[in-house]
């Protein structure tokens, strides 16, 4: 094998009760890269489309963390990569994420598969540190693995995979306005109430049962956040009315999309996505902002190779 | 059915990572009930051994639980209660607890089942609020549902029964102290770090997906508690050093059951869990406090009627 395409799909982190731990991983929204073995040793970035990225490989995310897997090797080949970025820098849906996932796992791929998916996870957080500062795992995680999927602990890591419900569809709202992952750190308080604390552990370990149970009600009532949300939806336009309406359009539960600008909604099964889409979109277009939406099935398999 | 005897099991509430929502059932060490129904009606309690409580039944906390579901039922007959207490009070292992859901249970049964167990948990925190002052559910469900219980909320009470993994034993240390719930609520913090929270939320999202997937090794990395035990533990005599030898034994965890005195651990296997009573028994020895000790494994059915 000397070339590869991938698919590396957008995720959703957060989900309202797993700030910092829980994420899922959506499907037809997502970039794609082209993976070539070269004569020379190292790692090329050959080719960015759809953003406007470094190609210095060190200054990369996916340049930094196909470096980490590629450096684990002593390799007599080198690798250059295509990044066709779809999901737009600064979303909330796991751009930087996707570029970390889908480069460890293409150069993984290349170099025969040396590590497990589930220990890619470490690698591509390396490309994560360039863009955000600090190692996480959170969308680099579902990226790779698929489904849902939770960090229980750093040291050492310890990620755990999930499988969704069959019936799960998730609706995405991208404003067209950048919040910086910074800005949205700022905001949030350094303590919390113990007895809100005591409500997200409630409500994380509820979603974790109600996605084993297959228990669309228990994953409803689990979606709720009492941590994050009430500092963070401030800077979302509307946020509180386009959740409202997703809410009254059937919605299991509706929130900020990781560090936003972004807003999801789950929903059990597709006619209700749809009705939730068409809604969310009606009550944001009140703000006059451009924005996209997406309509998606959770993605069971993460990142793949494709044709 | 005129008359029945049940055991009301005692129970383990937060087990580290599940503060005021996560509880579990033991087996063998539990109250025993007798119900029987009498022409005079209302809730009378006629006979009580094991324990110095009040026969008056608004005053006991049996008795409280007792008329919160006989008061629902036009009933044409009363009900006397006898309660043989096996469970001391103050343990941290739920006696009040197995008072109350026993007798939910109880009376339920001579009015002919109109409630399920689930739904008498809410009647059970009734007779809590008596004890402890607060309605709480997290030691009345797993008495009354049996192997492990998440509260995932309150408004309105949403209680999940997770079976326990088949191989799962529990050994409880209790020192003949006295721990006031109170002083065991005085000691925290009204605040916590967030970082601190995150870190609570994964374990107890990786302890609950631990159960449903039977990963012991996920069950014992979870098992951690940064919000609570390290204000309270200090509360418990050789606290530190009989939960290190505890783990040192082979527990997948220790900590502080529920408000304490008590020291639980969670064994894999029956034999790990003897050795882990013999070094935790071995232990506590030092500080010279009378103590008993259980073994006991996760009792699958919770409250029920016996011979």
């Amino acid at each position: 094998m000397n070339e590869i395409k991938i698919f590396a799909p957008a995720t959703i982190a957060n989900l309202n009760c797993g700030f910092d731990v829980l994420g899922c991983c959506l499907d037809g929204i997502g970039d794609e890269m082209i993976f070539r073995k070269t004569a020379a040793k190292g790692i090329f970035i050959t080719k960015i489309t759809g953003a406007d990225l470094p190609y210095e490989t060190h200054k990369n995310v996916a340049g930094v963390a196909a470096l980490a897997v590629y450096e684990t090797q002593n390799c007599d080949f080198g690798i250059e990569i295509e990044i066709h970025k779809k999901i737009k820098a600064g979303s909330g849906i796991g751009s930087s994420s996707a570029s970390a996932a889908g480069a460890v796992f293409g150069v993984n791929e290349l170099l025969g598969k040396p590590f497990s998916k589930n220990e890619l996870v470490a690698f591509a957080m390396k490309g994560e540190a360039l863009a955000s500062g600090s190692e996480h795992a959170d969308n680099v995680a579902p990226c790779l693995l698929g489904n849902f999927t939770l960090v229980c602990g750093y040291n050492p890591l310890n990620v755990v995979a999930i499988e969704s419900p069959k019936e799960l569809f998730a609706v995405v709202l991208h404003p067209h306005i950048e919040v910086k992952t910074a800005d949205a750190r700022a905001v949030l308080p350094k303590e919390i109430l113990m007895k809100d604390a005591i409500t997200q552990t409630g409500n994380l370990g509820g979603f974790i049962a109600g996605l084993y149970a297959n228990d669309y009600e228990l994953i409803s009532r689990s979606l709720q956040d009492v941590m994050v949300e009430p500092y963070r939806k401030n800077l979302i336009p509307n946020f509180d009315n386009v959740k409202n309406v997703a809410l009254q359009s059937g919605a299991l539960g509706s929130g900020i999309s990781g560090a936003g600008p972004s807003i999801f909604a789950l929903c059990k099964g597709k006619s209700i996505a749809e009705n939730c889409s068409n809604a969310m979109q009606k009550s944001f277009t009140e703000t006059g902002i451009s924005f996209d939406i997406y309509i998606s099935e959770i993605n069971t398999k993460g990142v793949e190779i494709i044709n």
